[in-house]
């Protein structure tokens, strides 16, 4: 049913020469049922994978990535050619070891590196979706990759794993695919997107919709790019990816390339480079709708209403073996929010562990060289395989 | 010197036929000097006063305004109609008791409501100043309502107050014009302005830039209001004046006037919702050069580096009594910043007393009804009325 596409079949608008990697795409045969009450049909699911399967399919590792991130987790991303945003934990030899798992690292649905998203071209109109694209939730994304798997013919996973939006997908999965996932590693994530973290996103949307090169969401249509609204929401989103105290560390009051104030709005602070170029660089390799989309996604998310308001609930049962990791420093997705999850599958007697890892790098963290965290992912896979019996 | 002047001379372009209070203009024989190295003349200083100057004028209490904040601090809004926003501290009876006081509330340098700002006419242009205004500094502001008090005949002030960049006033009042200020309470403020704090401002201002209807500056030239981009500024700034908490509990995950998530970008959250109601609601009132001009300010305030790094010989040898107050849950200028001040006021031997208020309500605790600040204030200003011999 699925077919192996070519991945030059693929044109994601932010990046339309990119090398998107792997991908399947889904015929009619097999539409996409979305919680929009939508389908999504034809839909192509783009995703990198790194070291092998073995012959009993049973080493398999996804890995899911966050609101910004891609398929590119440890191999160096086609647009910018920097290394991938989790080539620290992904490797031979390195926490998620390549040379005994299979890493499965999917594009969710709505992002722009070659899963289907509202860049790419809508076939009942031949033209891009924009905002006639269905809103997507988490749930949708991990459905996607569940289809992804099956295609792939692997029916269980040793262990889903993703940070931030990423930890939010891991949760989902284990809540919907119980009997498929051995283990979970939400990092740094949360079971609902918080009114603070509601509010930051609005203002990123708010910031790209005011554009008005956004055009209603139909730029690609008149050939403009709201890249100025997307540098704005990038801006404010990566300041909230940090801590205070990293920032006056990194930054303090230090001004960039000058001795004193210029009496001018040019940046006179090293912080506000940072920042533009924070925001331009994001600019090249990320589409504007897919923002919009990607951050309703998280905003949506809140996995215990969909079990009668109990997150235990939604764990019921579960035989699925979980590790929980917060950062002390994490403003965004607060230890709090980690520990609530944690709570909850206490209630449920479901097996987990929480680690909170003292850290003064905020949300990013997770993305950074933490030993503690290397060491307690790999202690705790390696754990998980041999309880599996995988070599 | 200075000429009382008809508050219809001023031209306030976010609010251009509002009535701006009292305003005194001083002509070209008083210049301003500004820490940009330029003069600023003519220039007027806008303000109001509540209560009655005593025959001794020794009952004087200056009230200084925060970022977005006007003279209008316990009167009605001219352009609004809303209440001062320090209503609830100052009036007869109140924490600041005109019954008892004299204050005076200037509008800052820089601004859109009477005192000369961006948006008022550059005699040597015939137009609005726009970018043509000269950088400011928080330094400058103070320099200006010390020309006020020096053309109202007031020599010392019993208390200067102020919360957030009006506490940063406070600071510089205490620091530039120690013999005339007998007491100084910064409120939730803080000596320099943060990392975290400048890029946040950045945000802000790129929002505005972002704007094509900001036209360089020179908006009100070209017919335009870049609106949308200070609207933006606006929500972005308005999360961080609250607590992640305070969001919690007000908002949380409720949806505004719906059952169900809309599956669209219009707001479905009543967070969102409050958030377009700030940014809609601070557009008719405020300047989008006056924010760039004013958050500029902010970033460039550094007390100590204008004492060779040394925060505590700024206040070497006064004789001004300080109350110093933060709140628990402020992260955008927290106690350890307020502290900062303490520990250097008690490294140069200065009267300081320190209170942190629980709070879980964020920056704005200051705006806010919060009866520990209300007693803290009441009874400062009684003890310092009283040590003055003011009845």
């Amino acid at each position: 049913m699925a077919d192996i596409a070519n991945p030059n079949f693929l044109k994601p608008i932010a990046a339309p020469d990119a090398d998107v990697g792997c991908a399947i795409t889904f015929n009619d045969a097999q539409p996409l049922s979305l919680d929009a009450g939508r389908t999504l049909s034809p839909f192509t699911v783009a995703y990198m994978t790194y070291g092998t399967l073995n012959p009993a399919k049973s080493n398999a590792v996804m890995v899911c990535h966050a609101l910004t991130g891609d398929q590119f987790a440890a191999s160096s991303h086609p647009v910018t050619g920097k290394r991938g945003w989790w080539d620290v934990m992904i490797g031979p030899g390195k926490p998620i070891d390549t040379d005994r798992f299979f890493v499965i690292c999917p594009n969710v649905i709505g992002g722009c590196m070659g899963s289907t998203g509202p860049a790419d071209r809508n076939p009942a109109t031949g033209r891009s979706y924009g905002l006639s694209f269905p809103l997507i939730t988490i749930r949708d994304m991990v459905r996607a990759q569940a289809m992804l798997l099956d295609a792939l013919g692997i029916e269980k996973i040793l262990c889903v794993l993703g940070g931030s939006m990423g930890g939010m997908q891991v949760l989902q999965w284990a809540a919907s695919f119980p009997q498929r996932v051995i283990s979970a590693v939400p990092i740094a994530a949360a079971a609902r997107h918080s009114a603070q973290n509601i509010a930051f996103h609005e203002v990123g949307r708010q910031a790209i919709i005011a554009d008005p090169a956004w055009n209603n969401g139909e730029y690609a249509l008149h050939g403009t790019n709201p890249s100025k609204g997307l540098a704005v929401a990038r801006m404010a989103a990566h300041i909230t990816y940090l801590s205070e105290a990293a920032l006056q560390r990194k930054f303090g009051r230090a001004l960039q390339n000058r001795d004193s104030f210029s009496f001018a709005f040019a940046p006179d602070f090293q912080i506000e480079s940072y920042l533009h170029h924070q925001g331009i660089s994001f600019v090249d390799r990320f589409d504007a709708n897919s923002y919009l989309y990607i951050t309703r996604a998280m905003d949506y998310f809140d996995l215990a209403a969909d079990y009668g308001g109990s997150l235990s609930e939604a764990f019921r049962g579960s035989l699925t073996r979980f590790l929980i990791v917060s950062f002390t420093s994490d403003w965004l997705f607060p230890t709090a929010e980690n520990k609530r999850i944690a709570h909850a599958l206490n209630a449920a007697a479901v097996n987990v562990s929480f680690v909170e890892i003292d850290s003064d790098r905020g949300h990013d963290s997770f993305l950074l060289d933490e030993p503690e965290l290397f060491a307690t992912i790999k202690a705790f896979l390696g754990s998980v395989a041999v309880q599996a019996g995988v070599a």
